[in-house]
């Protein structure tokens, strides 16, 4: 009787202990809120790149649900579900939020800003990450890069642009801070909800309109009405992010942790290379179906005067907002050196090839 | 009496199924063997980041240990050492293996092939994986990217190259497929071991060398001997490898399988961003440190002769090995509608930012 008590006692002793040496398998539910729709490629197959990734990592047991716009119904809502706890974390874009802080928008992209791998150099290596965080930090919430689009195109017209002057009174869809850098050149900056887009442009509604790529833009229909496809200027690397409520991943176990920030960065380098795929796929088959569109870049004045515009304006926001300074500063001197980099490796082997077969 | 009897076998059925339902957090241990030494950054860096996610994704249960060149002693043994199953994974690059068979060549890069970003879509988008899975299959191998280096500079030269007369006679450290490509345009190609270049080309044993990028090369100290610094044409896209042996893979829990796959890929996209980062440091550095320093691009002559000679070369290897020949002809379709989207978005936005700036 004696050893089948003490066998009782250790038999006790274990079962009690080893589900706790198993502690950090608990069972994790998340709920995540995306600005886009259900089937915006390839934002959509980011997250749910990453939610799958995050799932198998750790067997089964840190499931990620995915709530699409037309579930939560507030695509510019996810940032309070998130600061509030509403959703655990969300997917969407930093720029989108400049209006509470102008601070937000360098985030994303700027015009004539770095290219992509330039900007996941700042980013990771340049002190990006740090000072994106000092921002997010201030509501309570985590932010990481979310998936790159690469760079986009200026847009779809449907007149030749040739002078600075062919910009004015030109009713162009560009949203945002770069529609205020064509504003202040004398172009009529319309927003118009994506649905209404085909129809404003074959119409005359508008004479030209951005929206992000070839791969993005093929399913939009576009290249049907407008003939000339202008190179980027405005946004040459957007960068989407993921929104992390901060006391929610505190109470993650750390594998977890780990987990989650190792699959959402790989899910963001991924769409930059999805999206490049999807671009040169697409491209070619526009090309293909429409050979009489034409990829034109803006004239020399035309850029020149950009410039002049968007400095301008960045300068004014530098003066009203000193974590917009501090943000552009760093991406500035960190673009001196990096752009440099560019022309000298892939920039002047691509320009040797294609003089070489001149 | 019966009632402890009873809690004694529930409490006994319980020990044994706990830890059974958690039978997936097994330890495992691993070992890895790479070509290099254990300072050569970012290459082990790749190596240790990707070791470190792995370790905390599983919780400390996956751990891989990483032997060096300086402990295994045997840099390019590392394939027969995986295959065998004396090692479980490696870190190597699959150029390495053209003398085993010549289309492990294209899986690394190729003289004028596909920029990085083009080639992470070729790997993940265009059929690259499988491709590459075709070779390493044959020799019970499992085969991923394992970082790239950007697009490598052309070499330190101490005379300048006007002409293709300019490179008869030139005595040149440039192994592999690229050396072939230039002996056969007259270049005397010479192999010297790292630790003796630098002296080398000090004492004027060679006139030229190529290393990788500034990044790398300036802790070579090529360019306190050599005044021209050509740009790229023969590895655009370095990617090393990690293989993994087959059997021991299959071994592994499958969220285990997971986490190595999502380490391996997150540190290999990591590395092509710290390398980025490392050579517009390192440059910025050097044309401070040495302002007399020029950057060159071959004449169009020598470098529509490269392309002439390396296309020679690619159509004998063609004709000698169908499965180079396939992999050849995948990237070759690929690279036709990629590089068109490359030249369309990143080249014509820097075109223009630079023509606008003259």
């Amino acid at each position: 009787m004696k050893i089948l008590k003490s066998l009782f006692i250790i038999a006790f002793v274990v079962t009690i202990l080893v589900p706790f040496s198993h502690a950090e398998d608990q069972k994790v539910r998340w709920k995540l809120a995306m600005t886009w729709g259900p089937t915006l490629h390839p934002f959509v197959d980011t997250v749910e790149s990453m939610a799958n990734m995050v799932e198998t990592m750790s067997g089964g047991n840190f499931v990620i649900r995915i709530d699409a716009s037309n579930k939560h119904k507030s695509p510019f809502g996810v940032f309070d579900m998130v600061k509030l706890g509403q959703y655990d974390m969300a997917h969407t874009a930093s720029y989108y939020w400049k209006g509470k802080d102008v601070a937000f928008l360098p985030l994303t992209t700027m015009p004539f800003g770095m290219t992509t791998p330039e900007q996941y150099a700042w980013f990771y290596e340049g002190g990006g990450m740090a000072l994106m965080q000092e921002v997010y930090g201030q509501h309570g919430m985590l932010s990481y890069p979310g998936g790159n689009t690469g760079n986009q195109m200026g847009g779809w017209f449907r007149k030749e642009i040739n002078s600075l002057e062919d910009l004015k009174g030109l009713k162009m869809r560009i949203p945002g801070f770069a529609g205020q850098v064509l504003a202040n050149l004398g172009v009529t900056v319309t927003n118009i909800p994506p649905g209404e887009l085909y129809t404003s442009l074959e119409r005359g509604t508008i004479d030209a309109l951005e929206w992000v790529g070839p791969g993005m833009d093929i399913k939009m229909g576009f290249h049907k009405i407008a003939p000339y496809y202008y190179t980027g200027w405005h946004e040459p690397a957007t960068e989407l992010q993921f929104l992390v409520n901060q006391k929610a991943y505190d109470k993650l176990p750390e594998k977890y942790k780990e987990i989650l920030k190792v699959a959402m960065k790989t899910a963001s380098y991924d769409m930059y290379i999805e999206n490049y795929h999807m671009s040169s796929e697409a491209w070619s088959s526009i090309k293909e179906d429409y050979p009489n569109i034409k990829i034109k870049t803006f004239p020399e004045e035309v850029i020149s005067a950009m410039v002049d515009s968007n400095d301008a304006l960045v300068v004014q926001y530098k003066n009203e907002n000193p974590m917009f300074k501090k943000i552009i500063e760093s991406q500035e001197a960190y673009m001196k050196k990096s752009r440099e980099w560019t022309y000298i490796s892939d920039y002047l082997y691509l320009k040797s090839i294609s003089d070489a077969k001149k």
